[in-house]
């Protein structure tokens, strides 16, 4: 049994799991080019310029009347400014232009009149208000500008993305792709699929058996960001068949996730396991929930040992997984009501947020409800005892 | 051109097009039952309750010892008090059973001592540190109980909802599905695979010629929110051209998006087809961005018009679409500048938030990056000026 001042401090764990990640994804050459509508929701890969000024010329931002600003000056209801209506692709002095939202300004515009201030009267433009130059319009570059960063490396991409690249030409982006197996070891886990509830559940109960729900939450974790996941059969806890199972999923993917097994304890098959085929980085992390986090490293391949327990493999992905890979979104606002935390352990506590944070009351690290209700989650570090009710703490949505 | 006063309200326009759409889904029937992995990120079309209570047995929540609480009452360090252990699923008076954090307590027992707290000295079992009932216990149905309501009606189904829904036996579940045909209209338009943006890029300039945009995003939206998109080729602004490409896409489709064609202006061809093809039942809301939306019904299938202008046709399809299928989650937090909107007209304000809320200065609905940017958007009313700075302003998070 581990004890708090054996655990490596989570900061600590991060840097040694970031860091082999960072050179892994480079070894392998986990990127690749795909056509933008499959990059949606992927991970980008390399950050991208605009090629060009985006509008790329000058164009109306309202319908009316293209103009030289300058020609309107002086315009009123009561004393309007006569133009010339013309239909070519520039206009001269004292000349005007029907022009829509999003058209081109023919040549020596710089304005639109808006088509409710003027009107058209024996086939010339009256105006009844004066505009300055550049009104109504959107300028070149107004939007995005050449050379400005568009889409950063390791940002989501999302739909407005999509639409960003197809306005500037860009029809490929590089994203990261990665195949993840995902192992499940537990003698006291059954397959979901073997499972009729209405049948079994006395079974279930008296055997003391759970029904396998990790690699379900874990494959949807690894496919929403961006990459593939396959489930594997679930392994009886013996070192021989987990090996079996580690070394079949090694060479179908680039990334391994067992999960169950990895307790500090003295049923700990994985780690031991892990440890006999390749080496053990960490084991046992100051966090809670989700101590007994470990990362190895078999046939130079990364091997994530998640907890058992559903809330604590949720919070070990979130914190070596997800956030390598995913920004978080992080507000500020004051506590409803005071958490308690321990020194010496960093708190994962999962809240719910409106105009404050709320932590969300739970009495074990099994309580899956506390994921599906949560907005987000307060990290409290170790070094802090807890917070008090009103106090600004940071929420990382998720 | 519409004037403000001739605008349907914000309000009114969403009542006609939910109440459509309410109708509309009962009508084909677009929910279908699946394994819940493909259920990820899909809208959930039934409200589930919890068929049994989980945990279906009381289980240790520590690694340590099962033991009867009141046979413990008393112990300390220098008083420990003395255990038979023993290894049978029940246990009774002074007896202690081994056990692992999520395994079932045997029969009698209604505690845990954690292992730290106790010694195994000649057989026995030296305990510490005494514990009271159901201490490092997860008891029945302290995660959900049976008829706990685990997964509403229109909730987004997140990997954490996989995790439930398997633990509980649930295989599978019922969600929307939809396929969304996207039409996009303009002469001025491109398509990007015809584009090299370096060879053409002078062309397009001397031709006014803007790269088709909005299909993409709205692929990505439609995506996002669990349904099917299929893209059209770009139709040119002629009634004729718009009709074929309507016929075509409602044969294959439940729903229609069109954009581009659709400002409330005199060139506004999408809508008089859509009127001749079958009838308009919105057109013009007092929304900025977004006014020149419409919503009609042709072969009984629901038809969106948004705008040619990206943010404009974001911002229509995240109120009358998203927000109809999704709840976005809001939190409320101080303005970080004032925000001006006009009486007659909601405003819908791109911001970013952190411990306050910061409006993204614009200065066109043109300008897309003012989408990638944003965290989220503030609705403000048609009742309201505006806002000022350390205004409690809610926000809802895209």
């Amino acid at each position: 049994m581990k004890l708090l001042k054996d655990l490596t401090p989570l900061s600590s764990a991060k840097k040694i799991v970031y860091n082999y990640l960072s050179n892994y994804l480079k070894e392998i050459n986990s990127v690749k080019s795909v056509n933008i509508l499959n990059a949606l929701n992927k991970i980008s890969a390399k950050e991208i310029k605009a090629p060009i000024d985006l509008p790329y010329f000058n164009k109306a931002s309202m319908d009316g009347y293209a103009v030289k600003a300058e020609n309107t000056f002086g315009a009123s209801e009561t004393n309007p400014i006569i133009l010339d209506i013309v239909d070519r692709d520039e206009i001269y002095e004292n000349e005007a232009k029907k022009i829509f939202t999003g058209e081109k300004l023919p040549k020596n515009a710089n304005a639109v009149v808006m088509e409710e201030f003027c009107n058209v009267v024996n086939g010339f433009l009256e105006v009844y208000r004066s505009v300055h130059p550049n009104e109504n319009v959107s300028k070149i570059g107004e939007d995005v500008k050449h050379g400005d960063v568009i889409l950063k490396k390791g940002e989501i991409i999302t739909p407005y993305h999509l639409n960003m690249l197809a306005s500037l030409g860009i029809k490929e982006v590089e994203v990261y792709t990665l195949s993840f197996g995902i192992i499940t070891t537990g003698d006291e886990l059954v397959d979901l699929d073997s499972v009729d509830i209405n049948k079994d559940f006395d079974h279930l109960i008296s055997k003391g058996k759970i029904i396998n729900s990790n690699s379900y939450m874990l494959y949807g974790l690894v496919k929403n960001l961006g990459f593939t996941a396959k489930i594997y059969n679930i392994v009886e806890d013996k070192k021989q068949s987990l090996k079996r199972a580690i070394k079949l999923a090694l060479k179908e993917n680039d990334v391994l996730l067992i999960t169950g097994g990895s307790s500090v304890s003295d049923r700990d098959i994985t780690v031991e396991t892990v440890e006999e085929m390749g080496k053990i980085l960490v084991h046992g992390v100051n966090i809670r929930p989700g101590k007994p986090f470990g990362f190895g490293v078999v046939e130079n391949k990364p091997v994530f040992m998640l907890s058992g327990y559903p809330v604590a493999s949720a919070v070990q992905f979130e914190l070596f997984v997800s956030r390598y890979f995913k920004k978080r979104k992080k507000i500020t606002l004051p506590l409803k009501r005071n958490i308690a935390s321990e020194l010496g352990r960093v708190d994962f506590v999962r809240v719910k947020v409106d105009r404050e944070v709320e932590p969300i009351r739970i009495t074990g690290s099994g309580v899956v409800s506390s994921l599906t209700r949560c907005d987000g989650y307060v990290l409290i570090p170790e070094n802090v005892e807890g917070y008090e009710k009103g106090d600004l703490v940071d929420v990382y949505l998720i």
